[in-house]
This record gives C-alpha cells, sequence and structure tokens, in this order.
C-alpha cells in the first residue's frame, strides 16, 4: 500500500516553535470514492499565521489539535482522479496542510494554468499573500497619490507586494525591514522610494521623521511592537494603518507590554483595522486578474525563497520567524 | 474703568493640573469697534479635552502660551452691540475661554433661544458634548439595533448620552463608571441595561465577559488605559471602537505602558477611530436639531453639575480627573 508523509502537532510550542513540535508520520493513502481525487503536493507554504493556528489561543480559526496534520496551504498535481471536473496532471491551488498527498472533493480547489505565470506563484504574489497585500492596502487603507505609506515587514512575502501596490497608485513608499540585504532588495527590485535596517537603527522616530518629512498617511503593519509604536507618532490628519500581522509578538509567552498609543489616534483623528484576507474571498477572482496583468507587465516583481524537501518544513517555518526569507518562502516537495 | 477677570495659564501642569497653574487677572474691558459687540459670561465650560491644550504637547490644536487666557466653551448675553446682527439682552454660545467678558465679531457665534431648551444645555448635550457623542457613536461606528455597545466614563457629560442615543439605536449598553451613584445613575435615568462601578471591580474582563455575553460589538472609549485592555479581549467580528477621549492617561508624566493589543484587531477584524468633533462642524445644525427633538421628547436625558462662581474655575476643571462630576460640569458666573 502507498504511504502518505505528513507533519502531525506533537505539542504546542511555548514561545519559538522547536523542531519537535511537529511529528513526521506515515498513513495509507486512502482510495477515491467516486467525485474525490487525489493530489500529490509540489510546493507547500509556510507562512506566519500559521503560529496563531497552533497555539491553541481563542482567534478567527479553530486551534490545530495535537497529532492533527499541520494546516497549510499548497500547489498540487492531480494524480488519480474520479472527479469529473479534474484529470490527472492537473495542477491546483489547495489548502491541504502540509502531507505529500491528499484526498478532495475537488470543492474550493483552484486550477492553475503554468503559461500564465510560474504555478509556484499561487502561494505567493498570485495567491494568499498577495491578496493580502491586495486588500489589506488597498481596501483598508485607500492609499491616495503622494500619500507617504509605510510598511513594516517590507521584504517579506506580503510587506514587498504592498509597496509596489502603493507605487503602481502613485504613493511615497518607505519600508522597515531587518537586514541589509533586505533593504538592498525592496530598494532595488520592490521600488521603494526610502527605506531601513531597523535592526542597525537606534531610534526609530528620528529615522522616520527624517525618512517621512510630511508624516505617514498610510502604515501598513506585518510586524508590530516598538515599530509600530514610532509610527503612531508621526501619523498625518486622517491617517489609516492596516493590521496584517504583528510578528514580532507571535512568540511572547505573555502579553508584551508597550506604551499606550490609543490617544495619538484622536490627534491624527486616525483609523486603525485589523483584517483577514479570507473576508475577502468574493473578491478574489478580480484581484487576482488585476494582480496577474501588473505581474506580467512587470508592475510588480516578486521574489521567492525556495527550500527543498518535505523534511525540511518545520525548519523552514521556524526560519520565518527568525526573518531568514526574503519574499515568500516556500518549500519544494516534489 | 471697567474691568475684565480672566484666569490665565500660569504654568504647564505636571501631571495633575494644580489651582496655582492658573492666575486670576483683571484687565480693562477693550471699547467696542463697529460691528464688534461685548458679551458677559453667564456660564463657562470645563472639559477633559482642555487638559492637551495647557500641555505643551504636539496636538490637534496649537498648544496655549504661558499667560494667555484659558480657552474654553461659555453661554454670554450681549451686554452690548455695535453689530447689527446682535443686540443687548441676546443670549449666545462663543468659545470666549476663562474670563468674564469678550469682546467678538459675531463670526462663530450661535445664537440661543432659551424657549427651546435652558440655555446651559449649549454647552452640554446641546452643544459640543451631546455633538461629541452624537457623531463619535453613530459616525464612527454605525451601531445596528441588537449590538451590545460598551462605554466607558458612561456617566460623564459624554458618555452618558452615548448610552441614551444607542439606546434610540435599538442597541443593548454596557455602561463603565467609577462610583456606585454614577452606577445608579445611568442605569436608572440613562437607561443603560447594565453598569459597574472600576473602582471596586478586580477583574474587569470576567465582569465585562458576565455582562456581554455576545461580546462587544462597539465600544465608546472617554477613558482609556486596563479599562479599554479588558474590552479589547472581547471584541466581536467586525467591532467598531471610537476613540473619544483617554482620561486615565492626559496627567501621565510619561507614556503608560499596556500589553499590546493590535493583534486582537485581526481576529475581530476591527476598526479603531480617533475623531475630534469639530471634523464634523459642517453637519452641526442637523445633529443639534435631531438632539433637541430627543431631548424635547424626553428619548435623552441629560444631568448639570454646575458649580457656583467664575473664582471657581480651577477647582472645577480639576475635579473632573478626580471623576467628580455626574452629567455636564459648567461654572455659573452671573
Amino acid at each position: 500500500m502507498a504511504m502518505n508523509r505528513q507533519f502531525v502537532l506533537a505539542s504546542r510550542p511555548v514561545g519559538m516553535p522547536k523542531e519537535s513540535d511537529f511529528r513526521l508520520i506515515e498513513t495509507p493513502i486512502p482510495s477515491l470514492k467516486d467525485g474525490e481525487l487525489l493530489v500529490r503536493a509540489m510546493y507547500l507554504s509556510v507562512d506566519p499565521y500559521m503560529r496563531g493556528r497552533i497555539s491553541g489561543m481563542k482567534s478567527y480559526a479553530a486551534p490545530l489539535e495535537i497529532g492533527g496534520v499541520m494546516v497549510g496551504g499548497g500547489v498540487a498535481r492531480v494524480a488519480e482522479s474520479k472527479n469529473p471536473g479534474f484529470a490527472a496532471g492537473d495542477i491546483v491551488d489547495i489548502y491541504m496542510g502540509w502531507q505529500e498527498y491528499a484526498v478532495s472533493d475537488g470543492r474550493g480547489l483552484r486550477k492553475l494554468d503554468p503559461a500564465v505565470a510560474p504555478v509556484s506563484t499561487a502561494l505567493g504574489v498570485l495567491g494568499i499573500t498577495g491578496l493580502t497585500a491586495y486588500f489589506g492596502l488597498l481596501d483598508v487603507c485607500d492609499p491616495k497619490p503622494g500619500e507617504t505609506v509605510v510598511v513594516s515587514g517590507a521584504a517579506g512575502a506580503v510587506g514587498s507586494v504592498v509597496g509596489q501596490i502603493a507605487k503602481i497608485k502613485g504613493c511615497r513608499t518607505v519600508g522597515i525591514a531587518g537586514g541589509d540585504d533586505k533593504i538592498d532588495y525592496i530598494l532595488r527590485e520592490c521600488g521603494y522610494d526610502a527605506a531601513f535596517n531597523y535592526k542597525t537603527t537606534a531610534d526609530y522616530s528620528a529615522k522616520l521623521n527624517e525618512l517621512c518629512p510630511k508624516g505617514i498617511n498610510v502604515y501598513f503593519d506585518n510586524v508590530g511592537g516598538p515599530l509600530t509604536d514610532a509610527v503612531f507618532g508621526l501619523l498625518t490628519v486622517g491617517a489609516r494603518i492596516s493590521i496584517c500581522g504583528q510578528i514580532s509578538q507571535y512568540n511572547n509567552t505573555k502579553a508584551e507590554v508597550g506604551p499606550r498609543l490609543l490617544g495619538q489616534l484622536i490627534i491624527a483623528r486616525a483609523k486603525v483595522q485589523g483584517f483577514l484576507v479570507t473576508d475577502y474571498a468574493a473578491r478574489f477572482g478580480p484581484a487576482l486578474a488585476e494582480m496577474a496583468g501588473w505581474v506580467r507587465s512587470g508592475k510588480i516583481k516578486y521574489r521567492e525563497d525556495i527550500i527543498e524537501g518535505f523534511e525540511n518544513l518545520p525548519k523552514a517555518f521556524i526560519g520565518l520567524f527568525r526573518g531568514e526569507n526574503i519574499g515568500k518562502r516556500l518549500v519544494k516537495v516534489e
């Protein structure tokens, strides 16, 4: 009997996840019923949001149980199909989790056309991360030409795209990232107008003040913490802040404290809004079409950070919290 | 020559304001030029926002200089007029500051009709504080029937009105205030569905959880600090938070720290927005007409906390930060 390799949650991480929090198991590949199809993973995604899903805390989705297959998106090839909508060889975008094979009834799967773009982009710029940048910037913040847009985590899968969409909309973009290689990347490839490496900057407020002489109209936050504190002090009247992620806080074992900043929102009459890209699912189609156009025309560039080998999923995931990746980190399975 | 009594800023308060931060001076009443009028104060307002104006910190308005006449709203009677729009005896709403007399060219003055409501209400429920409740709740939060609306500072000039507007809109209202007399007031007179005294409540989260079993859809925040921290943990999906004031923070000599909470906004896809009522000035007319209707029909009740005597302005103001007032605190001058 053919076997399936899967990573299951062995224990809930305390603080930074460890490889031993995940366990590799083998289970038989189920046989197909009518209407089902079997896919084999080509690429599997690792994303910061997954930290919340394994924490056991109340959140927007039920936490993964101990022993459950780790969740996540994938790009996979149909190996066998008893579903008339799919044929062996089709390539699909499927929320299959960290496993080599998965059985599906076809619902929620998106067929990918390798002629449009490399299929791996369905997990990045032309997938959930690109859509996160798109809706979190355009819908939550409605940036106007000439406005200053600041992005934290600007070299990551989402942040690198946010800056480029903001440029398409005529904004001035300022990126914050943790590494000179990342700063170089966002300035040269992503078209950021200015950027700084927070790891080598002592005074974030002074640096932001220097790079944003007219204040900050829009802030797209992937990181949180002291960087975000500094941004709050420089908001213009009517500023909009999109809270996409708070990666600096995800591995805290208790809530970090920081200065209370809500009073700044009164002074600036500013809005702070959290969002989840899945709330925009009804509009993914047209958004992906627009994004694909920008990618084809070269207005949006992207980088993938591809780790080889199914067995390296936990290591690839943990590295996200060490800031190892530039662009979208993926694991190539097949 | 007739003299005018004025309170000027003697020194910038450090922490809680002291009476000695203000100095009572006498200056000659200027004679009128054509087009001007002279008013004599009947009621002068004391409000928490004034703490920001005397702090010297960057904010939405230029800080009051040392030696300047203390700012604030007033209701005054026209003593003498060389302006065809006003006659002696008219009663007006005027941003005249803490002084007995003021000269005006008539711009920005609103004539008050004592037949509509007691003229003192122009500083409260039918003035800036009532409008603050109106726009901060209706415009920023858009409350829907059946939603749970939580208000901090619920017995104050603004909060006591917010709860009543929320009831008019069909919401369930939960008030937070600091004193059993205040809780009694908001439950019996303002129609709050539930309330608690934060000074005698050990665990705000547990109490809010008990009083808001379906979570918090709307939060109108006058106070900030640990109360607001507790609210953030109970937000429903799509919750809206209006930041009107942060009175718990105004007298801090350095930024208080608290748990970082922006991640909660992602889970709830919630919006937090600061606002200033003056941004809605173009819509004050219709809003006041609607408010006046609600007051006349008894749907909105109000209470005034009137301190007698011009010389008591500083004391009345400082008392706001001790939570002395129920409803709108005013100083009766004439």
